[in-house]
């Protein structure tokens, strides 16, 4: 396949952009299932083109799971014995455990303190507690505070609804030139959370934007916005075979909103295409950028990259989930999360995609160097260090033998990839390089 | 294949037994050839089930080499000039150079030099010398004790026989639930040395011992007491092709008695199944366990991993021979090796077996993480740091892909393969594992 | 193939005898064609046998080349305003700009500028500079010279030719027992320099002498001594389906003049045999020689290696063209290169190819270890420490699987290979050995 113009590099969203987009998503309270779920796609759908929102119905199996009844809740509180009420849903979404059951009814101090979540070591925190399987009622409140409650009788409200319905899921599909797919996928069920999660579903957007603004695509772009574990289950259950079939690299984005370092997370297979390009994107982003060890894993990547389905999703993140203090608790709130953060981490993804549409195993036309004076692009006096300036374009040329992709040859010679795509291009026009699909 | 319950842990013997099964092998005047080594074979025929001695006649050919006469002596000394008896073989057996030739006779000091043998740089030990296929008579002796030697004529006797007899060795097959066989050799040729060698046959017998105790056993265990060299290419000679077919790993057991560092020698492959096992065994056991190179190779390794031969034989040693200073000499006696190391080096192979038994390549039997909640092995309730516990578990069925065999997952994720077993029966109680034979 | 007897080490050329050659050498004006090229390839042809000197028109097709015009000068000068001449040819040839068109006119300092090459950073050196395929005239001198030239009217005179005519280059074929071959090429179109290049055609002399010298060998040998760049792409376009059949090793000789250290460059592909052999000898001259990246190359590798030509070429150079002052200037004469430094590279190459003469794969006759002690190669006397003597010999057997080449198994025991020829000619002798030309 010959590849002419490399995708251009179309402006991409700010940052600020980018944040409003999650402020504005923020608040609605999310779970697996469920109308915050809906009503939070309904946005995104807004901002990008084709989205399209799926439903499964509570009961399906979806291979050893079951998917669970749909939880909505409108409204929840403890009452004290002095009357006040605390732990509102209205002020924190966090208050309530997710898929807490309904209920209405009075206890002692005693009995209540069963249901109730808080953090010793983060006494200022609102822990996220969820009992997606075992049906529970509970309240997640500041440690601080649950250490003022008074013995005396208490009135916990819980309006919630726990029955068969649907869980949801979107997909944009972008069309490329070619049926072989890159796939990305975010998850939005986490309520009133930052960088885990929103960053996720926001940095996808801005990706998405920018994919759909390019004139063409060598790849087709599948982005699927999930219920973290359940939700990448069912997509697994329904597209399997067709992503083992045309998947050739992929992505999973979590907690990519801060501005600290970059990191990565290989796949399990650890040496795949989505390996290869994301590291080679990180290392001339961020020299210092955070390898993280398989080992490691918690989110959607233990699904893609299990044994029997072994597809090639490596994970780009910024601060990972579990290594930073507000994860998990009310703290990991908008100001957690950067405008500049989103942004770069766009780019970061832009730089990615770039790579991979014009990651051809580049091959000269002719045995030996070309002359490259004839064509204006080699000095024509030979003379100490005036090869130097050349050197990476003879480098580029030497050791493209077919069996090199870009980014292979950009790591072999030292210089970022993207770097390299207008030489291949200048090459190409001077009809001293093809470029192939495969290897050679 | 499936192996539903891991092989059982039968007590071991005590080091105590171990030591006195030592004690009373230690007097015996053994060499490559004669009573002393079948008086030996008798005695460890004594501790364990279906020993058999087999013999071969002086004078076979196996491979480039031919089965010597059979040695036997029953008396030999010096009388010195003033009357004295000295290098009596009634006090030490190292005292007359193995296979030594008949003789009595008068001579010099001068001549009787000839046929002494000590060490300047260890004056106090008795060197253990022999001369197994050039026709020789010599005694061995302290270099102290030489140096005090008078002017004069001495008598020089030794009572022994080289004659054509036979060369014997020991074998046990335990059989298994397949033929694939676990080969273990040790050597027993040795006269009154503890380390070097008494400690390999004894660490043998306990392993014997703990493998008949056993239920049942995946692999067939084949088990060689050979003198050394032409004892172990004898016993190539008469199984090579067996053994080629059927030997899945193979050991050479060699000063394993004293309680020093642990040590590895690898086979000349390096990469076997022999390697795996016995490297990972080691590192839990002992982080700081030596690894010797190949290339200093000096006992039946020599012959089980030689061109042509190519078996997958590590070998397992605690202080290596040729390292220590009363190697090879009558300071490596009783109270060199000890209760301690004897049973040790047991529990080790024990370990080796053990992990062996259940290394099989499990697999996950649904794509997916399967749904452990259900099953009572997940928290029901998702929380910060409650995936630590389980994490073990989790890593264990991440790699699960049937192309993994155990030692491998258990390396990958950095937990002792043994730890492993229990959780691999746990998962294929629940359907959720299948264990193969070979990579799927 | 058997090759009962090593190549022989026949003596070499003395240093003082490379030297004389070179010097004798030097002062001729060479440039990629013309007449001081086949003047100095017919001194060459009067040291060997057998040099064919191969001739190629003008403005023949080479890949993607074409063979430029020939060029010849007489003379040349500048008369500056007081009548003096400076920069004369017959003072130094690299006062001329290689390949300068033939001019006489009168013409202002300003304008003469224009056509004056000098070094601010090197002012008392002559720089070396060529134009070959862009036509132009120019003056080379020191930079002091050129800061003391006065306004005024000057004269420059050029007497050269460029026109029709032809390329040439040198052809040694030395025949040995196989059609395999071992390629060596080296460049002589620098004029008046003394590393780079008069260097790589002494040592290619002197290598040749030797070879042609030997009763017999198991390697054709083929060196190609041409004009650089455009003299190994017109040996490539005449030769490349014969060398890609035929050559199983390759070596670009350039900057081998010096006494400095030693350097190795790898072929594109970093493995093949020619690497292999020249580390190998290099490691065991000189432990602290020098490894360059493919990434600094500069010379005829850049053909031999490139794309589409693929040959198993490596470097042997000292003092690296581009790394030392003297590079590409009048420094680089007859004192920078040295009689030791000439002597000893040829001894280098002797070594690697004494090395690939013997290059066979070993494998011993029989399993287990051979009785080394019948044949008088293997103390009889079994004594602590006397392993140590034949350790090497022992462990050259223990690696003779027929799978490895002696560079390899040289490699693995750690002893140079040229040492173990001997031995195994011994091994071959009594029947333990068979020697293959492939891997078994």
């Amino acid at each position: 396949m010959e590849n002419k113009e490399p995708a251009s590099t179309a402006p991409h969203d700010s940052g600020e952009w980018l944040h409003a987009l999650a402020t504005r998503l923020f608040p609605i309270c999310r779970s697996i299932t469920g109308a915050g779920f809906r009503e939070s796609l309904d946005i995104i759908g807004e901002q990008i083109n084709d989205l399209s929102v799926k439903s499964v119905p509570s009961g399906t199996e979806v291979f050893d799971w079951t998917v669970p009844d749909e939880w909505n809740i409108r409204d929840a509180y403890i009452e004290t014995p002095s009357g006040e009420r605390i732990c509102q849903l209205k002020d924190h979404n966090l208050h309530v455990m997710g898929y807490s059951l309904p209920i209405d009814q009075e206890l002692s101090l005693e009995a209540l303190n069963e249901h109730l979540y808080s953090m010793e070591d983060q006494p200022e925190a609102i822990p996220y507690i969820t009992s997606y399987y075992t049906k529970r009622w509970g309240f997640c409140l500041k440690h601080e505070q649950r250490e003022q409650l008074q013995l005396g009788t208490y009135r916990v409200h819980i309006d919630s609804t726990l029955e068969p319905g649907e869980l949801n899921y979107g997909e944009v599909i972008i069309p490329g030139e070619t049926d072989e797919e890159v796939f990305i996928s975010t998850y939005l069920c986490h309520p009133s959370m930052g960088n885990n999660e929103l960053s996720g579903p926001v940095v996808a957007v801005g990706l998405i934007r920018w994919l759909q603004s390019l004139p063409k695509r060598r790849y087709t772009y599948r982005i699927a916005i999930v219920p973290e574990t359940i939700g990448s289950i069912v997509y697994l259950s329904r597209n399997l075979n067709h992503l083992q079939k045309h998947v050739v690299a992929g992505f999973n984005l979590t907690c990519v909103g801060d501005n600290n370092r970059y990191s990565y997370m290989p796949s399990r297979a650890e040496n795949t295409l989505s390996d290869r390009v994301l590291q080679h994107a990180l290392k001339h982003t961020d020299p210092d950028y955070h390898r993280y060890s398989y080992l490691t894993r918690g989110s959607d990547e233990r699904q893609y990259c299990s044994p029997g389905v072994d597809l090639p999703v490596a994970s780009f993140l910024r601060s990972k989930y579990g290594t930073f203090p507000e994860y998990h608790t009310s703290l990991d709130d908008m100001s957690f999360i950067s405008a500049e953060g989103l942004e770069s981490s766009v780019q970061l993804m832009q730089r990615v995609c770039l790579i991979l549409e014009n990651n051809l195993f580049w091959q000269t036309t002719v045995p030996c160097e070309p002359q490259l004076g004839k064509r204006g692009l080699y000095p024509t006096i030979s003379m100490k260090n005036n090869y130097d300036p050349i050197r990476k374009m003879m480098n580029f040329i030497g050791y493209a033998d077919g069996k090199r992709d870009l980014i292979d040859i950009a790591e072999k010679i030292g210089h970022p990839a993207d770097e390299l795509i207008e030489l291949a291009g200048q090459m190409q026009e001077n009809g001293l390089f093809a470029g192939h699909s495969n290897p050679q």
